[in-house]
């Protein structure tokens, strides 16, 4: 049995989380960490996103390095705010706990510091600003086309609800970063936004970017290869929030197994 | 039986419609004019498009009253240049044949022109910059469901092959001028190209419009309408350059049936 | 203001509604209904859904009556099962009180004596099984093709979640309907599931239906119009399970304003 | 340079051949091969394809081990029938031509046959019945999806004309079979045709197979892996005939160069 923390308890990812792993049969929740003195202190986890009793209380992160301690769970999952989240990594790295970081957000240096905590204690890490499956399989999947492709155009399409703020989304945009490395060309320069008017031929090795705005779609990427006489459309969508699950369930398993100490989604998929 | 002349005989547009008029049932092919002193003079036109000798020579445009006159057709179709169609035109009139107009490009005066003749002269015309009944019927169909779906959020999405200069198509700048008329918007404001960077959230009325170019695709067309849980997508394909037969097909037995003597394809199909 | 009152509360579906009411500027909620003895009479229905005392206690269905008589609402929302929706929809007519029908399942002999309630009482009714917008749009706007794409080859694909255990779905098989019934052919024979082997050319008027599965799709339909050339594909995806409240909200208004007894979403939508 | 032959000149495939041999400057062409006896015998090959006189008369194919001999090709590229194609083959390697072979429909006996012929002369050959290189690589981007997206669940769409007799498509069989492959399940019992009924929950490992005809579609495939939360599609879509040119000229410039003597697609393409 791999014995699972997590942090932000009563939260909604981390209750995701919770009945995650509550279905898993090689997995047991060993403990749940709630905010700095949280008002949920002592309520059963299991209660909180009805379950039912589980006898796993929560407790606040100022608990963090004592319920490691006397509980010694085999991974600490950690969805918080990137502020707490690299005192969080050091202090399970030191008490010898693996991570699965999804926080997202880290500057280089919250980053370095966060990679020091983890080889100094060696314990290993994945950590992953996405950790859906599908879309780190998508990440790969394109990266291999437009190196086998060569001759092809190729163009990125994504469609987001009407309230997203930021265009291309992040997504599209290491899709973007993939696809321009793959091709080797100048990765500033090959970016098209917006075409309109007398624009000319499509200049060999251009990218089209297309972001699409509407509604609440959730979030869909294409990337087009088009040829002479033929096209291949990789399409992901995705459907709900609940995507991330999955993967997270994959790296706590791999997380355990591994002899990497600093690993991302690709390795856990065994797609690099 | 409904007597069909047309011009343009020996071109690629004019083979194609010469042989769907040879598979219709209620249709004789009555005259081929050619360009003017065309060396395929006297040479039938049944022949030069591989289907067999069927009895009618290609005619210089020089003889088109002649013709004309002498043939007695029901209608007579156009797809050449602008320059030479106003001629054309005006000269079937005058002899009483009603026409079919795909010959683009008309400046204003020359429209203008055109219809003048065909009311002189009491006879019918169908003209139509693009005689394709999907495309027409798309053009419908989005008008309808911008009119209906009046809380959705609307995006124009076109693809085309990457020799394609201008952007976006001339297809895709038709539907959003009636999106735009059926939203009652201002039609100037509502475009928005490429977005990208911090745009902020969508503005209500704003109608995103996407070019993607690569490889040789002829042509697709897409209308999204995104709203709360849902979304529907028109899209439209073109597959090859056939398409615009068929529709030819039906503006002959059309405009010799009609009372209406200015029509366009959506007289024809009975969608306006 | 238009004064709504709604039963199921404490429901998944009523919560949804109760939010959107409350959104809206010429609405109030005037009653809140749950089940019969339900735990949460008294409780406020704006506290249960997490939007804070709104003053609208919830009251047990055995009370529906009483608390017409005392709010007056013009019009209440059903949502519930079919065996307990005929009494409350013939207690709300009695009352003289509008009513928008969304529960499901009624025998005809139950649609039957709802369609009663309503005329002997004077008041209007929308009945629907599915109020969402898009999907009602997408009904017409096949059908409107149906009929004008006469030459066009049409086929059916839907796309849902693993769990489903009917196949394909009710949208689809109304799709299929609708667009048999345009074409006019015999509605029993047109249609053609799973082709494999030599099953010779696609006959003329048949309709193919493709049910895919997989995931969590929530619910995907398509239908293909494929002409010579060209083809048009409209497609409607369901994204979340939230998209039937504007209907329900462009229900109440219009329900209150219509002079006709007994209506659907087309008639809601102006689609007929 | 690089030296090519080719065999059925004056054909439809062969024409398309010539014209992009023509168009590579490390080629050139040095024999045009037609059929037995052929009535195009001395004619030169460029001016049959419209590109001009190139100063390479057709032979008819009784001399092909003449002209082999004394033209002395570094390739052959053969897209005639199997019956003719594996003397064609047989006399290539024999004069120490290597080969490319689009032919299909071969008997196992027939590919064994020009197997040993290859090895036997200690020459290279490619062979594989689809040369497009977009296909090749959408059957290897699918097999790497099956093994890595372990959990998703996956259909196959094909869609095609209307006159197509067999059902599901060639290609969407060779899908099937590569991805049950990859999930190493039953082959024979894996797939499902045209759910309807109450088919009941869908089962694992299962695999839907979907053949929509319609129109004059070239030839689209879909496979859908469809998981928690979110899905991938990957589509090719065949817009002409063309596609499978471009992969002929990468199979000339792969065969001079490699020490596999039968190679496929894949070699070609690096993506085994």
């Amino acid at each position: 049995m791999i014995k699972v923390a997590l942090t932000g308890a009563g939260g909604r990812i981390s209750s995701k989380i919770v009945k995650a792993v509550l279905e898993q049969e090689d997995m047991e929740l060993a403990a749940a960490i709630g905010s700095l003195d949280t008002s949920l202190e002592g309520k059963d986890i299991g209660e909180i996103i009805g379950a039912g009793n589980i006898g796993v209380p929560v407790n606040g992160a100022q608990k963090l390095a004592e319920v490691l301690n006397e509980k010694k769970p085999d991974v600490l999952i950690d969805f918080t705010r990137a502020d707490a989240s690299v005192g969080t990594i050091k202090t399970s790295a030191e008490c010898g706990v693996n991570v699965i970081v999804g926080t997202t957000g880290f500057s280089d240096e919250q980053m370095a510091s966060i990679k020091k905590s983890i080889r100094e204690n060696k314990v290993n890490a994945v950590i992953s600003p996405n950790m859906a499956v599908g879309v780190n399989v998508f990440f790969k999947i394109i990266e291999d086309l437009a190196k086998i492709l060569e001759d092809f155009d190729i163009e990125i399409m994504e469609a987001h609800h009407k309230h997203k703020v930021d265009a291309p989304s992040g997504t599209a945009v290491k899709a973007y970063e993939i696809i321009a490395d793959a091709l080797g060309g100048n990765k500033d320069e090959a970016c098209v936004h917006g075409r309109h008017g007398m624009v000319g031929k499509r200049r060999e090795g251009e990218i089209g970017m297309h972001a699409v705005r509407g509604g609440d779609i959730i979030g869909d990427h294409t990337v087009l290869f088009a040829g002479e006489g033929e096209r291949i459309e990789v399409v992901h969508r995705a459907q709900s929030r609940q995507a991330f699950v999955s993967g997270v369930i994959k790296a706590v398993r791999y997380v355990v197994m591994t002899s990497k100490e600093i690993s991302d989604m690709g390795d856990v998929l065994g797609i690099k």
